[in-house]
């Protein structure tokens, strides 16, 4: 068994990528919850949505986000009534979200949810979001404390950040299931999502960071950071803001003494032997998963 | 100002008839909420929203329930998903709901909701939920106890009920604004809504029914049933089952000293009597609005 530790789209193109090379059952994903948001009464989960919809298929390859098909006249019709709209929910969304609000308040939990939407879904891989208690992603800012989806979304990541916490953390435990797929699987893949939004509120729940600490040698992370830049998303900026180098040094740097072995772009190989120098194993390839083949090979130099 | 007790459908066209003959701001609705429920997170008012949809126009007459124009994306996809679809939610309708959840999480009372909702719509006539306390219309039938939309909804009213109790009555409290509007409106009128399920639900909250007793010479009330039988819904069984006549009497009966003045269908004509002998005054006219000209005649029967 692999355990993947995911944030939403770089970790499902992973997820993907492995898919191709072991049997999709083999993967547990132990996923971030820590910009799960309620909104309009609704428990919104988008990094386990993300996944659940990628690697059923069902992903906007156009938009980044959300689901192919998609239709949005709940979201017309509430903005028409001046509601909230900044969220966009497409109609076909919002039917995930109404089935796992009804459950959780049928008093399933957010796991059992996620396992009934992957079956529905015809997703074989596990996914497991970190925790079933509540914890949520906050960002103090220039403009002053924001929720993940003020920063994410209504302010689209553009606002200068100056610390992020994890609001429940302390409180918040490992369920059984991410309990065990940290400890007990034979490899612990980092996905390359963003390493202190998606990835470090999975790391800050329970003894999570300890887990894996002390089977380092069996952790692999894939870089986010690609000569300089993220691929998607805000890491490269915040990783400047927060005080690290915006580079895979400066992600290895936040992961510290977690991670064995690091995979790390072609266009990064000046940074191999510093990383060598630091105790790691180091395996340089292409990283970015343009074509199926590109994502095979990853997925390969992430088994090996 | 006129207050109009209120159910759904058959007050939504009351109040509909009663606009063409004087200012819709001269009317207020005081309206059930026991029927709300909260489904998938969503808290769902129907009796508000037919109201609101009937005055702007919106209301489907093919369906006899929800909105004109409507879709079924969210629902088809929910049903797809295996969740609980039998409380049937257009497109366009649950913009409605995440709306009113959405500004009740902030904090705003469902009075405050109503108003906005009505503003959006262009309604100008005050809809008023009787409390802002939660209620539950719930039913003990013959297969158990069932919520108000599982008894109407879920098994089409077509199970045989034991009796009718209001949860939360005792403790609910009539809203300021309804308190005015049953105290200090020039008449109130019952409109001919489902007396168990529709009208007794304001009727329990507070002091309503001290408060329409003190006034009776002011009080209207429509008859819903009809040469014995109900227009719409259950009023007729319900009536049987609970063991009053199924008439205009048994309605009478069941409202007992609150009615000043009867309004029954021409077809009634020969329960006139009966209820002049046990003090009411009593209008006969034509009681269903299958045309704006009956319909503008019952509103000036009720205003006379």
């Amino acid at each position: 068994m692999i355990c993947v530790l995911s944030g939403g789209v770089g970790a499902a193109r992973l997820l993907r990528a492995l898919s191709l090379v072991v049997e999709p059952t083999q993967l547990r994903a132990v996923v971030n919850v820590g910009d799960d948001l309620e909104l309009h009464g609704l428990m919104i989960c988008p990094d386990l949505d993300t996944i659940n919809y990628t690697l059923a298929g069902l992903n906007n390859d156009v938009t980044g986000w959300g689901l192919a098909g998609e239709t949005w006249r709940v979201m017309s019709e509430l903005a028409a009534l001046g509601g909230a709209s900044w969220f966009s929910l497409g109609d076909r969304d919002l039917a995930t979200h109404l089935y796992r609000t009804q459950r959780l308040r049928e008093g399933a939990t957010k796991t059992d949810v996620t396992r009934e939407l992957s079956e529905r879904f015809g997703v074989a891989v596990t996914l497991l979001p970190v925790t079933n208690d509540p914890v949520a992603t906050v960002f103090d800012t220039a403009i002053g404390t924001l929720s993940f989806q003020e920063y994410f979304v209504r302010h689209h990541h553009d606002v200068v950040v100056r610390s992020v916490r994890v609001e429940g953390a302390r409180e918040a435990r490992l369920t059984p299931e991410a309990h065990e797929a940290l400890s007990a699987s034979a490899s612990v893949v980092i996905a390359p999502s963003n390493p202190l939004i998606s990835i470090d509120p999975i790391l800050q729940i329970g003894d999570a960071r300890a887990l894996l600490r002390a089977r380092r040698d069996d952790v692999v992370a894939v870089s986010p950071i690609i000569a300089g830049a993220a691929l998607k998303g805000p890491a490269d900026r915040l990783l400047g803001e927060l005080g690290f180098a915006v580079s895979c040094l400066g992600v290895a740097d936040f992961y510290g003494d977690l991670v064995g072995t690091w995979i790390i772009d072609e266009r990064d190989e000046e940074h191999a032997e510093t990383l060598r120098a630091r105790g790691h194993r180091v395996v340089v390839t292409t990283t970015i998963m343009s074509h199926e083949a590109d994502a095979r090979r990853l997925a390969q130099a992430v088994l090996a």
